[in-house]
């Protein structure tokens, strides 16, 4: 998490007051639950909401935790000083570190996913919107980077479309994996605490029990959680590489918007660089390099151990920010990019005519021509646009045995861009609905 | 994949048979919608069917590949020798070969995905039935590998019933990521191919249309099922490591189950060495190596490009078989694992009394005195054990401080195991459902 | 490792007969060193050499693996059938199956190592001798996708030699670090076995002694080598990448070489796809995938644990075989790669003379323009280009301001393309020796 | 990079300030070069050595930098803003931004493997000193967690030397690998600035010539750094997972160093965790993961792309500042570890005499007696210790077949414990020298 990389809101859930706070409110919610079962005085459990409104001294619980080297006990005594002494006696009762800590951090993360979620819906409105735009602005299909057959841009938008909406449902797929509580306490028997405990402070804070814990909530849940940022990660990559063959010199179908100020090398004033979606191209890498640590922090020694922690400490903030920033960023480029129609024409007609070669494949072996024979006509007159630049419909009327097949209009009608978009709102519907 | 971790119905899905035979299927059903459309003679698609009950010749079809280096116009030309060339001209009409690749692939996929539910199933059978029979074999529940509080087998083994069943509904998810087929043509526009067509073979290969392909099928879709392998494999991994821990010599609280015929050792023949475990151990990481090379496929270039195609032939089967035969290989582990209750009271033993140290501490603070003193009274009585191999409770019988607090009786009373057990049945009851 | 992307000299160093060979060989070698140290009776010793010339029966080894469950022993049971029971009583004396697994599994990454470095050779010959045919095809540099200055195709194939070249040393300190072997007994110790053995055995086999072995040859070395596989493949990408651009519709300034019967693809018979270096993208990605398996190899329990053998029953084939196809592939597709030095001019022209404009930029501020207003000058000359179309050199000469600083002479001077290849030759010489 | 991880030192390498003052250097150095080939005037190039004890202010170039969008760019602004506009014309003269970015990072590198070096010095020198103190402290050897054959807690720590020695050799390479420059212009011609500036600017940083660079310095050197501090993660990983292993409480043959305040469990005073060789363990995975973004970040797009700067921006001061803190956090944890050898004692008897099964097995090999014989009679008595623990001399003196081969002296002459260490002086010899 670096700030070039960082948006304030999503940073501010990763922070130590964030932290404290949550911290706080299940201390609180926890004192309430046990003093309802009986356990704790209800006057004890009523002085610990005297702190609702304090700002917790982080600096005053790292010097706490400077001697203790332990964070939550720092926390506990920082507590124990505002509320005094003697009201804080109940605080934490049966509970171990644990069962705030995980706690805690699953309540960040499915905060972290409802930024997600919502930078994930600007950015299906925007590439909605650009979609719709562009739904019949013709431009060059393209497989193995070779020229293949036109599609349009609105295309190519919607399926980016589809794409992040369907990451949009694994993110709340993701979001439900860890949206889970457990006040447990030690090994996770409850035997120092009741389960009622636990039920009512994931109640308070937005979260369902752990049906099972062992002080720890299971990290395959949080597996889970990062690998699917993992995927929405490369799915940004996917558009950004997309839209960086777009940029590139030769192709110039599209642009990242360019500001007046903005200089794009400090020594070839000329240039335009598609920086932003190489920067995500980068950025995916970053939210996907949380994977596998995620995935080695499942196997825990018996009922816990600690070794997930600092990978957590650090991924938790990381790949989250991160992707809170890529998704920001990719659409405000998704919503100024600068499509060029004209260009994606030119770029069309590099090969005159040669992306109507399959459409006169298949009219010769309707015809009655064999595949093979078919497949040889067509490839010898492709071969004379591709190696002299010669016309592929001129090639086609003059070539007599094509003739003897198809009429001078059959051939013709062939080279009409319209046959290939009449599909094009058949699959609008498709992903935007009827 | 390598036979000595494979199953073989696992492995039959990924044979050349099994491809020929579904690439086969997608065709003759292409044909038939094409007929119903119009757009070829009935008799030519009814001729596909001749070749139904033909077993493909493999070794054929790889010659003819040798040559055109293409293997879909290798496998045409094949079926072409056997319903005869006039017949097989309207075959693949309109389509490309990742119509029928790309297709092909998802529903290997998803046939690999229900032999893993099925893998599951057992596992999770054999889970809960040793769930059961152990719920209250109480042995000690260990944080950061260190005496905690006690807890059950039974408990042990629910969590890993309740991370496996998590995976299950995991896997009928990433199952459903992978079951949509296309059959869209060139660049995925339909162009020359009518969507009915896709409709018609996606509803007899058990798939949904993919709303928006691109010739190929969106590569999101297959990082989202590997990952999904990854982090069920991340679970194995961490039943792995449990019994491997509670088998080690100083702890042999289960064995997996050793065979008259086996030796574990050419050098020490008493040895019996925890060799499934730690087998599933390795073919963890082997399943979760998939995982990014399957998220790098996400980002192919403009409709599509070829690099995913090498991945996908070897992590499909790998990832898939390596997992069937660990999840195999688990269930027997979990159903015939030797448990030694007697065993795992010696070791709650090993530092006498000790682990009831939180139960005391709990009951000095609720007998009035501050958290911190208790803790220091618990603390002093505690290092006699650990470090002169006293008795903890006759030392905290022998501490006046203790004494001023509690009675010798309820001293006494905080050594009772059942305690730890109360809520066993809770947790059951939440695991396996009341 | 897959048929389709492995050639037949790698494979056969992972065949069941190599390694039982190398298996024999190591028993062999151990016990002529124990009959000198008087530890077995030197006819036994010398009985062993009498399966000198047998092939042994796989089979049949499996075959008692069944039973046994353990492979050194299934082996030597098999060659006691071969060399009679009486004879074989010494072979494999105080020595465990590690001595002979480990041991085996280096000499294999050696002998795969050096075809590697064979491979490496190839492909560095091929590299050398395009960069010389090219030294002075002049082609279009670019950043960002982006045209920035002309460089040439030579310093392209150039940098892929030097960076090819970096990779064949890093080889060659891979293959040391896995060129030890280890016969040190039970744990390690020597306890039974004496350190001469293993000196006659690694001398014998073109290994170092481990210095320390723990039964196990220590995993960081592993971990090192398969590491650097992963770089070389991360190169390979490179190369790879760089190829597919070229070959891009727009861009066309090379193509992998197209066999006469080579079809592009079953709908688009005009189509040239690049279908060899998109493979090697996706291989590359394979390759790189054995690196985090290998370094969570490296942490096994205590002396050792087994869970790294699975990981490598696969790695150290998938690896090597598929990391030695790709560099084969890779040298053909250098080897014969068909190169357009006239697109190049075309591409290099598509913004008439903008590539200049860094020049331009320098000959101002060096005329005493201060460097913003040279930026601004030069810009907006540029934007000419860029959005209108117009030679950037007639706008320079229309400009007057440009024109206060420069003559018309000196402008024109900076449009010359000899002005960036001035120091070819000095980078030649640093990658190539003078 | 966070605080709790990370040492001010290396974090002092990857501050704004540090990096300014690099980006300075290399702008003086190479003016000074300019200046000597006449290129710009001598007294502009002395000017800018007037902002030599300047502290750059960060603040300010954040400033410019929100404007210019360009960091290079905003600092020479600024740069200019210190040493006047017009001396400030000549610097940066030919040189594009990357010839300062990338260098600078390889500055950065190459400090932080010095700081990183000194690190593994300190741990070499603990593991040393250890590997001496208990070169002859007997401990149980053990291969998948079972008891196998007597070893010393000496050659343990002896593996670990010798596994930080390797390391610290390829770290010195690593360092190798990144210790070059580039001062080479746009795409690398060297068309606007010489080769000798680019030699200079090396000399002065401490830096060789990249031999062929192409505005960057080409990434696959940059992969192989963060894959060797991969692996040394992975060591690290190692010898943490061992301590962890001897703390668990049933082995407790070591502990890390527990201070006087330091609280092992807010709920369980007796505990004392392993928790910085659990740390250790997850930090090495935090390490790790830097290796695959690493390999992704060398395929850039031609001459270049940008892609690779934000995974630098991450994975350079992350990777390198959590490593440094590892090593030095596991050199206190060697440093201070507690061992308990007559815990090493007591476990070693667990299985009374069964250890020593294997000399046994030879003796009654050398004895006459065929090896199935003798694994059957030395397994039979070996159930007994393991099954009812018996002793296993008393078994084996009791067997009339094992009497009937060995004399009772023969027996008890195997029960031997300085049979095993008989070589510990050879091994001590081969990895700290004679």
């Amino acid at each position: 998490m670096i700030p070039r990389y960082s948006r304030p809101d999503m940073v501010a859930i990763w922070s130590p007051e964030t932290k404290f706070r949550i911290w706080y409110e299940i201390e609180a919610h926890a004192c309430d639950a046990q003093a309802k079962l009986g356990v704790i005085p209800s006057e004890s459990a009523a002085a610990v909401w005297k702190a609702k409104d304090v700002e917790f001294d982080v600096a005053r619980i790292d010097e706490i935790e400077a001697v203790t080297k332990h964070d939550v006990i720092a926390f506990l005594t920082h507590l124990a000083e505002i509320i005094g002494n003697d009201e804080a006696r109940f605080v934490h009762q049966g509970m171990t570190s644990s069962d705030v800590l995980d706690t805690t951090f699953n309540v960040q993360l499915v905060r972290a996913a409802d930024l997600l979620l919502a930078d994930m819906d600007a950015l299906l409105d925007a590439l909605k919107r650009r979609a719709m735009e562009h739904k019949f602005t013709i431009r060059m299909g393209r497989s193995h980077g070779i020229h293949a057959e036109p599609t349009t841009m609105g295309l190519t938008l919607a399926r980016f479309y589809a794409e992040m909406a369907r990451n949009r449902d694994r993110l709340v797929a993701a979001r439900a994996e860890v949206a889970t509580g457990a006040i447990s306490g030690a090994v996770g028997t409850f035997a120092n605490i009741d389960p009622e405990v636990e039920e009512h402070v994931c109640a308070q804070m937005g979260l369902q029990p752990e049906p099972i814990s062992t002080q720890v909530i299971p990290r395959d849940r949080h597996a889970m959680f990062f690998a699917t940022l993992g995927v929405i990660a490369s799915s940004v990559e996917n558009i950004a590489i997309e839209i960086r063959h777009m940029q590139r010199t030769e192709v110039l179908e599209a642009e990242e918007f360019f500001s007046k100020g903005q200089k794009g090398s400090s020594a070839m004033p000329h240039k335009r660089n598609p920086v932003l979606t190489e920067n995500l191209t980068g950025l995916a890498r970053l939210v996907r390099m949380a994977v596998v640590p995620a995935m080695e922090n499942v196997a825990l020694w018996h009922e816990r151990d600690i070794s997930h922690s600092s990978v957590e400490r650090m991924i938790g903030p990381d790949a989250t920010v991160t992707l809170d920033f890529a998704l920001a960023r990719l659409t405000g480029v998704i919503d100024k990019l600068v499509v060029y129609p004209d260009h994606m024409m030119t770029n069309m007609n590099k090969f005159r005519g040669l992306i109507h070669s399959q459409r006169v494949l298949l009219a010769l072996t309707q015809a009655g021509v064999s595949r093979e024979t078919a497949y040889t006509l067509v490839q010898r007159n492709a071969m004379k646009v591709w190696e002299h630049g010669a016309d592929f419909l001129d090639e086609l009327l003059a070539d007599a045995d094509v003739r003897a097949a198809l009429s001078e209009e059959a051939i013709r009608s062939k080279f009409d861009l319209e046959y290939h978009t009449k599909h094009v709102e058949t699959i609008f519907a498709r992903v935007f609905g009827a």
